[in-house]
């Protein structure tokens, strides 16, 4: 049984409501049940502040540190999320990027979200390139679900910290 | 030709990215053109943070006065637009509102927005029951369209004041 805390939720996803949603209906006796409960709380009960809020607490795609991240895992998954796409840039990718990720949070009003695992600089730039002419609204929805993607990636990732730690206190196994 | 400023169209509808492009978009030379330009800018320009925006600087359904409403026309407007609503209201009706506006709030973080004109208490207290089992993005939409709808009437107030004058300054007519 996973006894994780708000802490913990905070860093999968940004929004403060789902992490004390995600701690009120925990803990999760595994993984799966713990992303049935995610999915239910940030589709049906985080409202679209909630969203913004997650949206806000990511560092731009292409960029490395978040300034306004206050959860130094998150920080650091992110990291690694965004590894495929650092070691696939050159600088005249980065830095057209940079340019559509400007040109995409004046027309949207929140930063370029994406689950980055795993894919290359010129898969995210034809991503954003795809997304941009899309209605406000539609692109919000997209980006909401882009959002729960990368949460139940995190997700995995503090259930399977959680499984290696369990294994390493029991050595007899 | 009508040419109307930023102030006249944040009175139909509190989106400051709306009323400038509304001005930038105009002259209009009638009802029909403005409304197809607001349709263009409401759901496809403003960002979802703009229609938050808006949202907010309406009065709550029910009550009569909006404290943040910078707008005196749009005051002004609310309450004409209200006015079926509070000849049907009884103490327990309202009572009943303000509760239901209450926890529409809690769960969607903006108030509850319907194009209130020509309809009864009891007739904005189904609504408001229907429309709060929604997930919150279904109902952000929904929202946006009644907003639509109030914007459109205030099109048309703004349109017919202006073809009042227009009469009046042409007595041989």
């Amino acid at each position: 049984m996973a006894d994780f805390g708000n802490k913990d939720f905070l860093a999968c996803c940004g929004s403060s409501k789902f992490a004390q949603e995600m701690t009120m209906a925990g803990p999760f006796s595994n993984y799966s049940q713990a992303v049935t409960a995610a999915r239910d709380i940030w589709f049906n009960k985080v409202d679209v502040n909630g969203w913004l809020e997650a949206f806000a607490a990511h560092p731009q795609i292409g960029e490395s540190s978040a300034q306004k991240n206050k959860s130094p895992t998150s920080a650091q998954w992110s990291k690694g999320e965004q590894s495929t796409a650092l070691a696939t840039a050159t600088d005249s990718s980065l830095k057209e990027l940079f340019d559509w990720n400007v040109r995409y949070r004046e027309k949207f009003g929140f930063i370029f979200i994406i689950c980055a695992s795993g894919r290359s600089t010129p898969e995210i730039l034809t991503e954003i390139k795809r997304r941009y002419p899309n209605r406000p609204i539609v692109e919000f929805e997209i980006a909401a679900q882009e959002q729960m993607k990368i949460t139940e990636l995190r997700l995995a990732k503090l259930f399977s910290v959680e499984a290696d730690a369990a294994t390493r206190a029991k050595p007899d196994k």
